[in-house]
């Protein structure tokens, strides 16, 4: 029998990208597994979305820094405060557990500075593109999960991530800065495209434990598929193909 | 008479900077101008403190970006919620009059972006004692500013800064970090005496009216001497020498 738990001290390989099909979205109910089935140790889950959270508000604070104007300044600092406030309250359920939010965010950090820096973008709107897609990927992921927490828990955690979301601002944000200049518009649709699979890695990393056959990988497929074609509507949205 | 009050389209001069006894506590109260007498116009008002709550915002999510550890990151991500939600507070109450709060603040900038780029720091240690001390003696001289509002407005302005300070949280930061790097404490000691100047400077920009003349500008030493004597217990507090 698989064993879909944590795994203490499990490795999660960079190199065990998950083989995606984002265009299918007929895989079929039958295979599939609901994530909530691979849902990883509370300690696991709380590091991995907080520091995730910490990541969003460290991209949407430089977005701030280096936004043209006020008004989109004060746009993105509202942004801002949405994922510091999520950061806070997830940190708040970690110091809750009796633990020490840092250590144990180091602790699981395995993956998260890398897939910051890959997904790092070099001008204002490539990095906004990141914050919105890669965001809204790992919020949906981490909602999923929450579903294989303990009942309280999880209801807790459905509670920070149902409170707010910077989705509208960004997308708002996005929406005039295409109209500004629509010629942005093909390369911010690639560079969206190209934040998928780091995004898809770095959640995978937070499962209970990774797939271990292609069978599995089958099974789990269909998961990443639908947060895909999610992605795919907030593309959509903007007017960028995905 | 002299005219204290703001003057619409008054230019502020950069050459102007106050000429400051700062060693000296003994200019006696006789003398004494508190600065309620000189309290801008409200709108003046409102959109220089809340764009100096967003340099403050800035300032300590860069410093989040940049910090050594997670510990480190945490204590800084609490210090950057305070600044944003003082800011916020601020916003809202241009909200408030019916303005456009971007509008407003772009309309008083003058000499902020300025500001913003002469106290910058090199390293994240520079760019923490350029934070706790602008941010010291910013919110200090707003809260004494604040005499010359309107009763209810002056109410609600020293509730917002009375509500939480960032400075517990970068004062803990910055001696954990001297008590690291003793050898670090000569040239901060350096550099918070040299961001002083650029803040009484951007202080200044925001009052009613420049001093006029060199009658007022000795009326109006004594009060930047308490800052500024506020400033040195602030440094003494990290064993910095002011």
């Amino acid at each position: 029998m698989v064993n879909w738990f944590w795994r203490k001290g499990a490795k999660r390989s960079w190199v065990d990208a998950p083989k995606l099909r984002p265009r299918s979205e007929d895989s079929g109910s039958a295979t599939r597994v609901d994530l909530a089935e691979l849902a990883p140790h509370r300690e696991q889950f709380l590091a991995q979305a907080a520091y995730l959270q910490l990541v969003a508000f460290e991209g949407l604070s430089a977005s701030v820094a280096t936004a043209p104007d006020l008004a989109a300044k004060e746009r993105l600092t509202r942004a801002a405060a949405i994922a510091l406030e999520k950061h806070h309250a997830l940190v708040a359920e970690i110091t809750r557990t009796g633990a020490d939010a840092a250590t144990v965010m180091q602790a699981h950090s395995a993956g998260i500075p890398f897939f910051q820096h890959a997904t790092r973008g070099d001008t204002w709107a490539e990095s906004l593109v990141t914050t919105h897609i890669t965001g809204g990927i790992l919020d949906d992921f981490f909602v999923r999960v929450a579903g294989g927490l303990p009942d309280d828990l999880e209801r807790r955690i459905r509670a920070i991530y149902a409170s707010a979301s910077h989705e509208p601002l960004l997308s708002e944000q996005l929406r005039i800065l295409i109209e500004l200049q629509p010629t942005q518009a093909a390369h911010l649709a690639m560079w969206g495209r190209r934040l998928v699979g780091d995004t898809i890695l770095v959640a995978r990393s937070a499962l209970a434990a990774p797939p271990s056959s292609a069978n599995d990988e089958a099974r789990i497929e269909p998961v990443f598929t639908e947060l895909i074609a999610a992605h795919t509507r907030r593309m959509d949205a903007l007017g960028l193909t995905a």
